[in-house]
């Protein structure tokens, strides 16, 4: 999906374009965090990351600007990391001193200034809005007309309680100005028309109006809405985007807060695949991170937790409480209860679990079964094999059609700590049969249809089509036991 | 249950008698799955099987008919399979051409035909309504007085957009029509009364106006409400049930409605059995099959899933995050974290897991210990037996008193892949006392009171009271450690 | 906590002081239980703990009283049991006859003799409120104007049905007396200020008045709530506190209502910790005891359990389906899905499974490792060792640096069942090598730095820095694989 929206610049190479300005400086003390705000994790993701993604759906060249300050380099380093190829600005507001001296700092930079010179739409949106959508970006960067300073995003609101009013000349006259919760008067306080803190202005007014801007206020601070007052005096044309969907503007202030808009944008996330056709048993209880993919007739069981970039093919079955992270699972797969499989391929058909672990770097063949209590790393394993039980298989190249029996163990590291901790390489060529209980000390190949007693220690390479024993003869003592018992 | 409602009929031979139509032709595009829509499965069964179980749950004599189409192979064959004993007749609608159509086939077919000759009242139910109870179908399947043409389902919504309007004279007349969302008035959109699509007819009546339905709408279909229009133009009486559950006719036309409608049937069970005495910790993670019983005392962590026909019986516990399908699990028997068993028994005051795994077939003897990471695979173990960790027991016998130590495993797969892949069978006796990591190959017979040495590979059976041992001596190399770390 | 608790007694000598009366006498049928209502589970603790920690967190001096009769033994039991140096008095109701009746016994006992001669208020607490909040105790417990016989806990509901009326004078005069929904006239049904059975008295009132209480009602019981009558008549001035959250006094009948309850209880401690800052990935499905304690920057994945007194460390990572009890985890632990523990520690920065299983008794070093399928028992293991795969180690002392391959077993048992079934001791010193698939027959000591060879079954102590090996050189038969696959 990520490379597809980077192309979609290439193939469509005259777009409008705009400027966006996102605001991550905050610090959010209530977070509780050593991160900062922006990048606090939501479904796998920082919050800045759901923003980002989001606003490059949309069609439209965009001109990135992020205002950082709180553990700036932190910021940068990661937004840069996932978005390599974009063109994005970062703007250190220094002391922060409330959201209009963040944008007077984003307009003194060069970001600000191209923009003016280019006489683009400026979106500006806070940091930390988890639930924003497409759809919301789509709307509010659409082009305003010449006569228009800038455009609000407000929300009529049963119970506008917390928020700012927005303070209109008459009923539904033009916009006079914000009122915030705590300096409303009686009259005021029952409107229902709230600010949601999401503006488009055109640069120039900007650049011209910002420095009217005044902190005579409590905290000191230089605040963007009052840049609402400053337009109406003068007489500048407002207009307002009333948003039908107050959720997708809701901010994070603390862990509860966030767990909360985790469980909405989780549940955005089930929604919209079940409505594809996924059959989830229980749309409470299943997590979907927002880079997971879906084929057809999937069938989904409670306590479902996928992350990172998932691919799950047709017709797979996922048993409860299977845990999957950067996986693709192919189609006709069936994951049985609590499978955990991180960084590997199942492919075509092959039965996995229950509580089988696949550690990164495992490749399930077609038509395999993974069992109960078994344990890959770093192993290919071929078509049609089989291993079913209490095993554990790492640094191992296995073919098709081999039979591996309960209690297997690839024993891959030697113990020697020169040089590291070294794992040695294992190879069980196609139609190789081991019984239960066997070892193979690595480095080392059982060539193809060889044949391993059950029991056995292998430490040398067994050829073609041979047998290989390493076990003693059974001794009886005829009413021993009798006598280990105490009897 | 289901034996014994089917014994209902021959203990009460004289029962009053109904047609009941289900319309079951519906492809339900939006459910994107390869199965016709009445055989979508919710909480195991198939939506279908939900109506036709409440509906014989009822005490009456219904003869079943089901209109089918699409799929109709597929319909016929499972709803034939679940109810082997009952007499259903499936009618072909051929191309289906609405509602209307549907019971005009109905009608001509000698289904329709026997309940014109026996002067039945015929209750029609769409095919697709998860969430119908048997109250409802008893309300509606109450017999017409002989004045009465047909009852119809309603509610009263406070929110009636799209539902069709029930259109009465004056506010509480006689009906006079339906009205769909997309063809009411501005007059007729605020009446809340809607109609729920559940009818009772007269079989005289359908046999006589059914004709006069026609197709002269958008689609080219016939509908079945028409008719409440046929019957007031002719002045004959209609009666309404108003239902106050709006939620036992929700129907489900994608996946994400389904799982809605499976979490709210879920709900129902778990408040049902919590009701009745079973203590869940969690009432939204715990999923429980609508032919799953308990015991009394009952306790049931969070994260369960119980599918299929399972028997729990008293005191038991059932610890976080346990999967059981088709289990019976006797009294006072604690099944730990993440169990999973399937198709198998487990007998009084049994400890299993946490993370034990029980194939079918297996069945568990009374006192017995199942621990953690074993697998079990139709295996009798019988009573006060442990075998504690890490083990593979399948196709075996192990008697009672049996100590069977950690890492055992039953070597029942010889690799012989002529005469397919043949399981060889262990028969463990009382009281055998098995070291750890010790293999028996197949097949074999441990006979009672014997006692296997740990690390052995036992071969060959073992007689009363033995000791077999099959490993090799200890050999010590003073000092070559160092030189294995390469020091 | 509960020692803070004890001990704040001791430290602040000159408090108010109060008598405190729970009604703990009924039986509680509808929960269908063995159990006395009172002592019914919920999130881990019996209902009336849950009151009685409330109480004891009030900075006053209480002189409780608790009011038994059903299973007075088993209530008697287990309250002592867990407050074992606090003064709590019981009286036996006898036959209960009512609220009123379990009152009147009480003023009769040395225990309210005493509230009498002390002249204290006595708070009146029913023993089964779950959610019940020290907030609310504090405030029905602050004391009473001289002139005040009573206080009375009240709500106003939308829907006031079930509940009794608080009938006044006129709208918003004295309290005249409590109706009950049954006996309400058409005229009260409508009042929307409802009681909700907890009532603060002054001693001298319920010693004066109880006697009045009357019988003659349909079950023949004595009721308090007609004490408000009884007051009322005798121009007594009675004081209600309207309580605006409904769900702390929520009752609980059957096993149903309990679930109910303890999800919202369960919802409370998961928000206060999230508010915190533990990052919940979801708040619906993590199972927090009363007990539990996090740190800072603690990440919890879904489905997780966490039960009894269990205290996490700072920047502890917690996987899906992690189920805990009684457990001590220090900072910077990573506990991966499905991990299991009860009575042990982890100590910092260890990773622990997914899928392990550490029994009572286990304490992890740090910057150990514990993976998938291992299980611990009563063991204590060093720094920086690794048991990462299908292992069993149980009774052991395991050092610091020690390397054990997978499927390693210490076999703790010999079977003998004279003088009960003894396990014997497993020590593996500082630096051992363990390869995979060995088992150490106990009692047995490893000494430092030795080196187990894979596959070894070793029966005798190894000496420091040698090699053990107890295995079969290979014997391999050319081509015998065809023969044994038949062909």
């Amino acid at each position: 999906m990520k490379n597809e929206i980077l192309n979609t610049k290439s193939r469509i190479p005259k777009k409008r374009s705009a400027g966006v300005l996102l605001l991550a400086a905050g610090q959010g003390k209530r977070m509780r965090s050593s991160l900062p705000k922006v990048l606090t994790p939501i479904s796998g993701h920082s919050l800045i990351q759901h923003i980002l993604d989001h606003l490059f759906e949309v069609d439209f060249d965009c001109d990135v600007g992020i205002v950082v300050s709180h553990q700036k380099e932190e910021v940068i380093a990661a937004v840069s990391k996932i978005y390599p190829d974009r063109k994005i600005e970062f703007i250190d507001q220094g002391t922060p001193l409330g959201t209009g001296h963040a944008v007077q700092q984003a307009m003194k930079s060069t970001w600000g200034r191209r923009q003016v010179a280019e006489r683009r739409d400026i979106l500006i949106l806070p940091g930390d809005l988890p639930l924003i959508t497409r759809e919301l970006i789509e709307e509010m960067a659409s082009p305003l007309e010449r006569t228009v300073s800038f455009r609000m995003l407000t929300a009529v609101l049963p119970n506008p309680t917390g928020y700012g009013r927005v303070v209109r000349r008459g009923k539904s006259g033009p916009v006079l100005r914000i009122v915030e919760e705590k300096d409303a008067t009686e009259r005021e306080k029952p409107i229902h028309e709230v600010v949601l803190s999401i503006y488009t202005f055109q640069a120039a007014f900007l650049d011209l109006h910002l420095k009217h801007l005044k902190n005579n206020n409590a905290q000191g601070e230089y605040y963007l809405p009052d840049l609402v007052k400053i337009a109406a005096e003068r007489k500048k044309k407002i207009v307002t985007l009333a948003w039908p969907e107050i959720e997708d503007v809701r901010g994070v202030n603390d862990p509860w807060e966030l767990a909360l808009a985790q469980k909405i944008l989780n549940t955005r996330i089930v929604e919209s695949w079940a409505r594809k056709g996924v059959r989830f048993m229980d749309p409470c209880t299943s997590f979907i991170g927002p880079r997971v993919t879906f084929g057809s007739q999937v069938e989904v069981y409670p306590g479902v937790v996928i992350e990172g970039t998932t691919a799950i093919g047709n017709q797979v079955k996922i048993g409860p409480h299977v845990h999957l992270r950067d996986m693709i699972i192919e189609d006709g797969v069936e994951l049985r209860t609590g499978t955990v499989a991180e960084e590997s391929k199942i492919r075509e058909r092959s039965k996995v679990g229950p509580y089988a672990h696949l550690r990164p770097g495992s490749d399930v063949g077609q038509d395999s079964k993974i069992g109960n209590f078994v344990e890959l790393k770093k192993s290919k394993i071929g078509r049609s094999t089989s291993i079913a039980h209490l095993s554990y298989v790492g640094d191992a190249e296995v073919g098709s059609d081999v039979n591996i029996g309960c209690g297997f163990v690839t024993c891959n590291f030697d113990g020697r700590v020169i040089e590291g901790s070294r794992k040695h390489k294992t190879i069980i060529e196609d139609g190789v049969f081991i019984g239960s209980d066997c070892q193979v000390v690595a480095p080392i190949t059982i060539h193809s249809g060889a044949y391993i007693a059950s029991g056995s220690t292998v430490t040398e390479d067994v050829e073609t089509d041979a047998l290989a024993i390493a076990r003693t003869r059974q001794i009886v003592k005829s009413g021993y036991a009798k006598k280990l018992r105490g009897k």
